[in-house]
């Protein structure tokens, strides 16, 4: 027994690292795919994020999973992890208040860290989404509210031992808990916030592409191998079969959802779209997370292929819905997080983790579990859209949630942050943006910061 | 036992995600190296290619290396792991037709995943040296024949108990298996493909500086951080007396090749060229592949230093030849995969891994392994070349292997993918390029995408 | 007992190879910091210091830190492990020369690879705050003089088993023995050298901000990374509850850190600056080091907050003294790497490592602790300050140390490499340098590596 506490830890601890590295992955994901003008915005975003979360997390997030309380939330030990745990210990031996993951044999704060690093992917997503037009306060305080309230509660639910993990509703790492919440969570936002000024005007939708290639690349692929944490990590034990499956089911349906996102847009768009493939790797990543675990390889292979055709309609569909989304947030997290966790219920089969899920439709088991699926995704979905609408309501009208058409013209990096990303370098942002008696005539203008020769004394 | 299946599976997963993430390693390198006008080009090929390779080895190339077959070829379970297995039982228990690899104590599908990271690298490898004039389809299709027949016949032949292993070849962790495969496959490309427009003009030599050291250096840690799974990991299991001495002659051949490299860069080239060293250390990496469990860390620094030596002159030479490799792939994969194999010949002691290799000439062993060496080496350089000509040729022949003469100029991210690495920045990659009447006047004009203001309606 | 070598060369190794990425961590924050014209410089220090260490630490450092001695220096077995050593085997079966890490149950070559990575660091410190003006070759001279001889000997001191261990200084992962050392090394070489031109002129401080905020976002994620190497891995040993507590300590103090230098920054600079929340993440981490292991999460969420706080005013404090650091090294690693030190003697518990530190003065301990903690600091320092003065200025006076005034204003990259990182790009480094009549007029020249169109014959 005290053995598997040892590999238990050891697995845990390193793919919580693999998933904490993820917030890298989508800092130069986002980055890369927003104009340079914007850049030191994002990336502040992206990386004051996670200390926001540790925090939110701790404080009372992990007790709100976590702790011992109804169906609906945690009750007991909320503040600081400081109910009663006698982690590793399991089964009847445990005794403490976080009795939903007591199953797992690791010390409490290896158990924390692990939820942790989940709670902040959640919180990182959105930050895609509201990007280049969102002042930074408002999304941190919008951070701090859903790592603290909204991602643990629905969490919950699930995780946490609640009524959708009563009712039979699987998602075994995070299709539901943490993507769509994510993805939710930015629509809202997103709506709220309206789109990109020159994104969609004269009738027509201009795209802005991104600004930097390398950055994107760099982030799909580091977000490709934190998912070899999310995944197999999920177990929560070195389970040898367990663990070897979940890699391969989730690098099946990446490399699936790559090749399926690259020839659709080869043939809708005319070209192998290079943030068309990105974006198709991850929505893959996104869909197998829910039945990782519950699916064979093959199955997994078939997830990845609808992945990567979903997410190349879906940005083009929100792009027409006039729902603007920079770098495809929505499309890769929200409507593969939805798919993946309907997909349980398609692809579910019973002998590769017994008494959990049963057989999904396509496999002799019936509706019964997609059903189940369904209630758990529309229900998570009301709630997380509700709450995080009222959220965002509520820092608009006190903080503000836009910057000024000024700032947005210029640039977040100078408006919020006061410095530019690249300041020696000859860019050309504002040329995206709609505001004619501001644009200057051919050639564009190659912009320096305006800070760049003051002099400060301290 | 069962313990040691937890170890070893812990282990070889691990391991396995430091190999894959070497795919970003070889993308960012690449892509530094090269212009930034073909920078979405370099990327695409390098994200993709893994995504190729995990569908073309699962669908074949597993089955033809590891299948029980002949000398020659893998016949039993090809197509998608269907042979019957139970690992991971290992020796006299093992039950299934994928008997060359049942010595490792983890579940069938560590077992795939690891193997799958090794045939990516082979495949990645090609990317560089074929850069800034292959189509982007063409090389899709290479990729796939090299990973679903070309690599794994070869490899079936050292790791999968073929011919070559009955004769007393050793080759650790691949300097041979991975890493001259590729070089083979890419000098074959280089070959047909020719070289760039404008590298050799007016009977000189005219060097096309890459466009982003920054990224070069990122890759290039990237890799040497990978290759502390390539090769220790190559164990297959978590032997700790192996992995530590694995680890530390990996480290020695590195830092020696980077630092050997350097010093002759410095004399040779008047200045400590900074490609030079990136190029040394993945010299020494790829030179110690081959004899990293077999020889000792006084010789692993040997190894090393005489790799970043070969890595200068191999790059002049290659030049010289008017053979044009974008970012030195030849000289570090083929030339350092070559000797690092010939290495073994020469510095193993039998001592580290009793009972396979015996002593190379160094160590009072004689020509016998030598001799075994070279000879794997020119059949393996023999039939690799003769296959990818074909390959290469028969996609010439059909789909086409060059793009054209206007879209080399305005570059492949255009001409390929419809789209601009670095959108908003000013660029002047065209200058390189030796078409005097398109070429303007200095200064270089600084470039924008042309699709930048498109506006378009779906 | 056989069992625990194998769980512990797992941690440490994998642990090591985080600690090994720090170096990318460091070579993508310090270039991202800099200017553009200098980056080829800034990384090629940070590549090839790794390899100068791996060689400087195996010759003779490892032996002088590690090997039986006296209390001030390792005697035995200096050269390249040559020394007696029976590792795994630990406390009274232990046989070897090495005995101050004899507790470990790992083999001897692990140990080293772990060591390795830690002297690595301490150099890599060094290369930030002298950027922009020193010599490539006087800076590989100093590092092999840290690596070989400085770090080693202090260490000695402290995890060697010399006199300051024995007289009860505690400094778990090495906020003095690697950050404060480096920051030490740091500080002598910078007043030595001098301020960068242009950086203090007309009485006033000219700030000169980083060329690129995503490659300094990059790093600054990469060592958060590492850092769950460097401090959970110095258990070096898979313990469950301690590993587990070490990763959350470590990450309060980061996530805390990170949240009160931006607060800071705010309230004193007016806007949430990018540098100095990155450099508040790694004051944080810097800061815990030492301690990680010996205080509660509490206790780490309080260091964390004090080093955010520190390390903005440091930087401006350091600006005020004419004291120049382009990325604001010693602000991070020397001020707190002291403050870490201390605050060992301030939060340490006995009850968390038994028999070790005792209690810290808030916790009821008194003085005493503190007090070891202050005279190790300061033993430390004046020790490390003047030997790498001495070390500085022969270095200074042989080969020289600084950049003439005229590679200073063109850039070390073509200076000391002869080539640029971005020649495609048009950039404008030369604008932030005093130099009036070499200063072209608005708008800034766009320029272009002049080395770009030279056409070379082999």
């Amino acid at each position: 027994m005290e053995q598997k506490i040892v590999f238990d830890t050891i697995w845990v601890l390193i793919t919580a690292m693999l998933v904490f590295f993820m917030n890298t992955g989508f800092a130069m994901v986002e980055s890369g795919f927003a104009r340079a003008k914007n850049t030191v915005n994002i990336l502040s975003k992206n990386f004051i994020v996670f200390a926001i979360s540790s925090i939110a997390y701790w404080v009372v997030g992990w007790g709100l999973m976590f702790g011992n309380g109804n169906g609906f939330i945690g009750i007991e030990g909320i503040v600081g992890l400081s109910g009663a745990d006698n982690s590793p210990a399991t089964g009847d031996a445990y005794r403490g208040v976080y009795s939903a993951i007591g199953w797992a044999s690791v010390p409490l704060l290896a158990k924390f860290f692990f939820q942790l690093v989940f709670a902040g992917t959640a919180a990182t997503i959105v930050s895609g989404a509201v990007a280049e037009r969102i002042k930074y306060l408002s999304f941190i305080l919008f951070s701090f509210i859903l790592v603290a309230v909204i991602y643990p509660v629905a969490g919950h639910w699930i995780w946490g031992g609640g009524w959708l993990a009563q009712l039979g509703f699987w998602d075994f790492a995070g299709s539901t808990v943490v993507h769509s919440v994510g993805g939710w969570a930015a629509l809202a936002g997103v709506l709220l916030l309206g789109p990109r000024m020159g994104k969609f005007r004269d009738g027509k939708i201009h795209p802005i592409p991104g600004h930097s290639m390398p950055l994107a690349v760099l982030g799909a692929f580091v977000l490709w191998l934190g998912w070899f944490g999310f995944n197999p990590g999920s177990t929560m034990a070195a389970d040898p079969e367990a663990i070897a499956r979940i890699c391969i089911t989730t690098n099946t349906a990446a490399a699936a959802a790559t090749l399926s996102s690259t020839v659709v847009a080869w043939l809708v768009l005319g070209k192998p779209d290079l943030s068309m493939t990105l974006n198709g790797c991850l929505a893959g990543l996104v869909a197998v997370t829910a039945g990782c675990a519950y699916v064979s390889v093959g199955s997994s292979l078939i997830i990845g292929l609808t992945a990567g055709c979903l997410v190349v309609f879906a940005v083009i569909g929100f792009d027409r819905a006039r729902i603007d989304d920079p770098v495809g947030a929505l499309s890769v997290h929200l409507v593969n997080g939805i798919f993946g966790t309907l997909a349980v219920g398609l692809f579910a089969q019973d002998h590769f983790t017994p008494n959990t899920t049963g057989n999904g439709l396509f496999f002799g088991g019936g509706v019964a579990l997609l059903m189940n699926q369904l209630t758990g995704i529309g229900v998570v979905g009301l709630f997380t859209s509700t709450i995080a609408t009222a959220a965002w309501y509520l820092i608009k009208v006190t903080v503000g949630i836009r910057v000024s058409a000024e700032e947005e013209i210029e640039g977040l990096d100078i408006g919020e942050h006061g410095m530019s990303a690249y300041p020696e370098f000859a860019t050309s942002s504002e040329r995206y943006v709609d505001v004619p008696e501001k644009r200057p005539p051919a050639p564009p203008k190659h912009k320096l910061s305006p800070d760049s020769e003051v002099a400060v004394e301290h």
